[in-house]
């Protein structure tokens, strides 16, 4: 009876025609993986978007027909047209849920949501990556255990540049040294926005289980209410007798 | 296809068996009116508990078939035994839900869980209230406008002595010149807390539509998902060789 | 013993040269008027600088030489250069102290470092507004009351879009029916923010003790530690045997 | 010309009685080498108090005249009486800081101020800790590098079941494969809690000149302000004409 949740899943799609390591892993891009599994949950209407498409693939028709937007770019971001940056920020202020994967921490519609670098450590290493949960309460983590691994990841460090989140759901532990706050909650708006750390393009992290559950919550999690419209900005009369 | 939700509503239910403005307002008591509109709802399924019922109408079997507890208290805060507020507690953490109502600030499994004073100002002037939306994307203000107003209420005013809420949704200004957090989020443990300032019980609160909007968001916001059971305290084998 | 703290306020300056209500409570200016009772405190090393300088008022040996940095703007948000906005958001993120005042909620540098509209409801009234400490252990109420008062300002509503802040200290009651989260901290990168609502042109609120002490308070609440520089970025190698 | 900060350290002061290991790495007791690296300092009044003094090392007039609290204990958490824990409450929720180091987190002060477990996984292998800045704006993690190791450590790990803390500082990375929240900031009431979380007692981390630096940061982080005293619960007049 509810209605169901319209995905959109945006992708630069520029390694997979590329890199054959990755469009092996991949092979109908790292949009088509994520959109094939969300597609198996009846209650979601998932359909895809890339870089090179007529108007960066996030026509006004496209983001106003999205009620939550999945976001993965990498080599990218420079490419993404200011206009287009600035229109998903605002479809997110006034409601649209925001799911931002891996190397989309510098992005630019993340970059200008949360207005700090978004910088952090990095190494390629093919390390393991062991995520924790620490807000077993929050549905984001709904069908987890207390932890997952991922064999082989990139690993992402702290200091990641980035405000306070509202909540911190994950953190995750590197084999080389290093942890990471992986799950973070922000909201903007009326749009709630989620950061998930994995999915380096040249390992199958998002064929695996836990991480399609994490990416599956989330998605239901950033779907805005209908909290009142905000008519800002305009002069007001009093409501009471000054 | 989704499980009910499970309430239970609380009520320490003194002043309606005393004082006849109260039991002509609520004639089948505050518990009575709140359940009555939550029993509208065919995805929640309802009851009531009383504190002068055997064991203060929450038993082990009582909490253990509730997901969300609804808690209304005034007079009677020091007869509710610390056995049961300490059971009440330790729910939560596990993850039942609590939405605490007006005077039940002082409520002992409030208190307990927040670790502070939860003193504030208070005048009893019957004068006017607005709770004005502060966060229009938090699912709790669903269906609401930019604000409501209750013609009469006992003013509640700050510094109301709680840690900072993990988010705070509803701000009222009351005609006396107060203003107060009226309604506040809280994470504790696996549980959400839920504080709603309004219902005072010589005023016909609990009958306004968007006083029972609130509450009716609240219960939905405040059910538990399924994230990992925490089993802490015992020592662990190390994950990694050291 | 302490280094003293260099504190640099900045105004757009315009009300001052046109409107003659202004330039008569404000003589020297609201940059002259801040940085007058600033300049009292002998930890403060003060200056001031405005929109009609070279550069802005805010070339790099400026801002490099500012521990904190104060800023009032209104009419002329549109005129502040894109490349000096984004360099106080970046000396910011590295560690300075940003103060925004009044209807600086729209200034360029703040709206990039809260990436939110900013928008709020407001009305000129010359109302009355109280404000109420909601955080007292907060170090930027020391040596206030439970509320202070001014007696006309312009008012400003909720729903106030920006991010939960970190800390709310100050929430306003207006006599026209509004209230208003109106002392607000942020932490960006390295960098404390603090918003303080106060400060209309055409009334004198600079002028009054309270409002001097809160801006005070707040200097020295935002001054950067010696934390760790932050070099991010740049691949690293890892800190144990993979 | 500031006053100077009066901090007692108070120890229960057991594993050194009893255990030459830890007596040998503290020879003066883990509270003895805590005031000895602050007493170094001349802006502290330092003193020390143990479980097993009279009043427990902490009367009425022991905790009026201390700005900041520093506790460690670990066997003997259940020997500290109520009525000594509630009144370390009250003095927080006043404004007296607290520093909860290690195996506190089961102390009573520091469960009454949180309403939470306080549970955690831990691990006695003598493995490696490496603690990362994760706020490197927050003054706790002045003169500090991007990270610190400690040699040999008792494990803690997620879930830490804790309320989400008003500022985290330091994440632990863990040889044997977990991750910690190990530096975390509360506000209840007037009153600035730090959890810290080295600390073991067979290992001499409190020589440590990293750990130091953390606890004498905190030290003065914790100083309350002189924000307004709360006056609450008592019936109040209205400010306004209602």
């Amino acid at each position: 009876m509810a209605e169901k949740i319209r995905v959109t899943v945006w992708n630069e799609n520029r390694h997979e025609k590329t890199d054959p390591r990755v469009s092996k892993i991949y092979p109908k891009g790292i949009h088509g993986a994520i959109a094939g599994f969300l597609s198996e949950d009846r209650d979601l209407i998932t359909r895809t978007a890339t870089l090179d498409e007529p108007e960066q693939g996030l026509s006004d028709s496209v983001l106003s027909a999205t009620d939550v937007l999945v976001w993965w770019g990498h080599l990218a971001h420079g490419e993404v047209r200011d206009e287009v940056a600035a229109a998903v920020q605002n479809r997110v202020l006034k409601g649209m849920g925001l799911i931002v994967l891996h190397s989309a921490h510098l992005s630019k519609p993340f970059v200008r949501l949360l207005g700090t670098s978004c910088l952090l450590r990095w190494r390629e290493a093919a390390e393991k990556e062991r995520l924790w949960v620490v807000e077993p309460g929050n549905p984001i983590v709904d069908g987890l255990g207390s932890f997952f691994e991922i064999p082989h990841e990139e690993m992402y460090g702290e200091r990641f540049d980035i405000p306070v989140p509202d909540a911190t759901v994950l953190i995750s532990w590197f084999a080389g040294g290093n942890v990471f706050r992986s799950g973070c909650c922000f909201l903007r708006g009326k749009g709630h926005i989620f950061y998930f750390r994995p999915g380096h393009e040249t390992f199958p992290t998002y064929h695996q289980k836990e991480v399609q559950q994490v990416i599956r919550n989330a998605v239901r999690w950033a779907v805005a209410g209908n909290g009142p419209a905000m008519h800002l900005g305009a002069s007001e009369e009093p409501l009471e007798k000054i």
